[in-house]
């Protein structure tokens, strides 16, 4: 295989499981050309003129579909690991002897290692889409027969969008659905408030398929899904396990050393400047996120200010801001929490998005672009502002990009990060997997101190003298080093077991797998 | 110019304005091949990160457009009497020396008077879209130099998702937007409810620019329109004339004959056993129309039953009908007056539908055929239930067919139509246009009589002792004949000045020039 050296450095492929790669060029060099891609024309005398396009089972609904072998099956995540459907398509898929599937979930979670022995059999050719947990360790080991290919929210919208990434058959699990095909994940059983995840696979798919568990007489309003995309729809008993969709317990960190960075990173924005009238944020999930917006909340408090808008995933802490005034809207991605869930579904200042109009960096534009302030995490930085997300620094792929590169556009892009994990520094002189380019990243957020991009001569300037603990990256490396030394790099074998996709479809990095010592 | 004989027997052109047009092949009988049209892929990259697109004047987004010769320029009617917007549009191109545009909108008015001078001076080539006034009458007389093309609301988004109609700059009116380019007719000065019309245009034009009175900061939200496919925003002081966007003053005809039609029609209805729970009808505006609505309401209350939805356009009858519990959901294409606006900002059972959902005869299902009942008007109706709405006995095209044809896809589809007007029978021996074939057209209801197709055995069953006057078609045109007698047929030139598309983009009908001695 032909490896070249992208811009920023990293030697990757030029062919991904036979097809056409391009390497990264850099932040908007690369134009792309020719015309979105699109489905053939269907024709209303087709479809049952009453809208009722319901079938008795999942394997009906894949049969009419033409399931065959080597087809694209894809599917959303919004059940996170609660989903139940996905498993029960490739036990059908291996009932009827189909062989050589791509699955192009838009994530995988632990639930999903049941599929295993479809990769194994090969039921499943691989997978492309995000893998958390044993699928990663399954491809890290070099145990999937093809490339897994990973990119982030926007990136997949964008490979559906153009073509890169044909779907044969599209699974959308929904919380709520009619006959005809619209479909909600708002109410119901299993809601999981959005289905935006879904968007691109029932706009592009040849064939759509809707299963829910809470099928209602037509019209489901609102619809998150549009039936004229939909092929047929399914009634099951149960799409997804509530208490896995939203855990209801998302909570703040109680960790201190957590709660250090957070306060560490809300106090940067406002010695900064960044927090001030009709601004705009987004923080994410996770305990330290989660502290940031609260930190966020009290200083807009203090100040008597509010935001225009925040952006999801939605939590409590953001659903509170919103129902207090402090926010005016919240445009949400996907969902976090119970209260997430309630409020998308009763509050029209909390607004439903989608990587459409969230994260696609080939279209006319984006909102990651206008926000103003974005908290992300990483698992690396590199002395460049590199960052990694998706593999440990033992080389294992275990986390996926999520909306992280959509993210980096944002007006000022911070990274709170310990400054070591189990005495691995997190700060080092290149990062295993390159996931953003560090131009990008403005600022480093550790319990030892805050590192600006030198690119950011404005962060630098505004708080010079805020008694803010800045320093170099390079110091905050040694500072790492002195106290964990610099562990051994991981060996690797010679084969590429994942390509990571830039936000226009480019080859920013691969990785490779962990030679048999590391396993 | 090569005429052929379609599957309704009229003589239809093999080619529109030097393209291959397909006539008429029955219903459901054209299947189409190929793929959706699709826009070149854009790039983030050559748009404002920040998202402003905001330009100071419509001149400067035209000129930005590349606006030039032989373009096509699409907009909406949503504010129908009271555009402001593209009289100003051609005014530039005129200023600009631009020559041979073909204008695309969704429908004109009678405000677009303003055009003939472009149409005369070849600034403008010619219309695609209904033409309610004094522009159809000019293209009756035969004064545009190319052919105009007439189709349903639904038709109108098959044109552009199937690449028929290439639109190079759409022109998006709307009450709000953000700098971005979202955009939504439910708020300011110039709310028209609904910007629907204008969403394939935003989804399949090469340039799409939105023009508002009332720019506010992002997020405009809700977004009917996503900024996400647009290039340009201008701020203005005016983009309508709210007192002709909607009138506030539609009200339930007075005219005892009318009251009469819509009295007999809600009888037939509820005889028929059509009136039950869980049913949805369309009624749409005019004043016979809202006094069926009106009637279906005592209907409802007296059974003491609820309809699953109504489709609109919406006006104060639905929504009295929506706030008293009468109706579970309104599914709203566009809003007739000042109620309907209103509801749909505050109602979220208030749904906003668009062409695409509601019509589009190549999507997967739409929801026409799933109403049980839809109530339409027309100008003429044969012996054979084949009618017409798109133009007078006298042979002048002053209509458009509107959403029209689309319903006629609807489980029971009614015509409550006067026996004359103005001494002239409106059921003849052959309409002067088709617009709808007989074989969907289930019922005429006049005041002299009901008509039942005789397709329909169940609804001929069912109100065969119903004490309705039912009666054959061929009765009431006899009836008609004998009080006005048989009016002389106008005749016609040579020249075709308008082709009707079916809802599969097919040719059912032509029109020809009106003769100068009917002038």
């Amino acid at each position: 295989m032909e490896l070249v050296k992208n811009a920023v450095g990293r030697l990757v492929p030029t062919e991904i499981n036979g097809e056409k790669a391009i390497p990264y060029m850099g932040i908007g060099k690369y134009q792309p050309e020719g015309r979105k891609y699109s489905t053939k024309i269907p024709s209303n005398s087709n479809y049952p003129l009453d809208g009722n396009k319901q079938v008795a089972t999942i394997k009906e609904a894949l049969i009419k579909c033409g399931l065959k072998d080597g087809m694209t099956i894809s599917s959303h995540h919004h059940f996170r690991n609660g989903d139940l459907i996905m498993n029960q398509v490739f036990d059908i898929a291996k009932e009827l002897g189909v062989k050589n599937l791509r699955w192009f979930p838009s994530a995988s979670f632990p639930c999903h290692e049941h599929l295993i022995q479809y990769l194994e059999d090969g039921t499943i050719s691989h997978i492309e889409g995000s893998m958390n947990g044993a699928l990663g360790k399954y491809t890290s080991e070099g145990n999937m027969k093809k490339m897994a290919v990973l990119r982030s929210h926007g990136g997949r919208y964008q490979a559906v969008q153009d073509g890169e990434v044909k779907i044969d058959i599209a699974i959308i699990g929904a919380g709520t659905a009619d006959p005809f095909g619209n479909a909600n994940g708002l109410y119901g059983n299993s809601a999981s408030g959005l289905l935006g995840f879904a968007l691109a696979d029932s706009e592009y798919a040849d064939k759509v398929i809707v299963i829910t568990d809470n099928m209602v007489t037509f019209p489901c309003v609102p619809w998150q899904i549009q039936g004229n995309n939909v092929d047929y729809t399914v009634k099951i008993d149960k799409v997804g396990d509530s208490s896995k969709i939203v855990s209801g317990t998302t909570e703040i960190t109680k960790s201190p050393d957590r709660l250090l960075l957070a306060e560490m990173t809300a106090k940067f924005c406002d010695k900064a400047g960044l927090i001030k009238e009709g601004f705009s944020f987004q923080t994410g999930a996770g305990g330290t996120s989660l502290a940031v917006s609260d930190y966020f909340s009290k200083i807009m408090k203090d100040k008597n200010i509010k935001a225009r808008f925040a952006r999801g995933g939605s939590n409590k802490y953001l659903v509170r801001m919103l129902e207090e005034g402090q926010i005016d809207y919240i445009l949400d991605g996907q969902t976090f929490d119970l209260d997430g869930v309630r409020s998308m579904a009763e509050n029209p200042r909390h607004t439903w998005t989608s990587p459409f109009t969230s994260y696609n960096y080939h279209s006319k534009g984006n909102f990651a672009g206008i926000v103003d302030i974005v908290i992300l995490g990483a698992t690396e930085v590199d002395v460049n502002f590199n960052a990694n997300v998706v593999t440990h620094s033992d080389g294992y792929l275990l986390h996926g990009i999520g909306g992280w590169q959509n993210c980096l556009f944002s007006k000022t892009v911070i990274l709170p990060i310990p400054l070591f994990r189990d005495r691995i520094p997190v700060i080092m002189d290149q990062v295993t997997t390159i996931c953003g380019p560090g131009e990008l990243i403005d600022v480093i957020v550790t319990e030892r101190g805050i590192a600006i991009n030198p690119l950011r001569k404005d962060l630098i300037e505004a708080t010079k003298n805020s008694g803010l603990p800045i320093k170099t990256i390079q110091q905050l490396k040694e500072e790492a080093e002195e106290i964990c030394g610099i562990p051994e790099k991981p060996t690797y074998g010679d084969k590429i077991v994942a390509a990571i996709k830039w936000v226009d479809g480019t080859v920013i990095d691969c990785v490779k797998e962990v030679s048999t010592k590391n396993k």
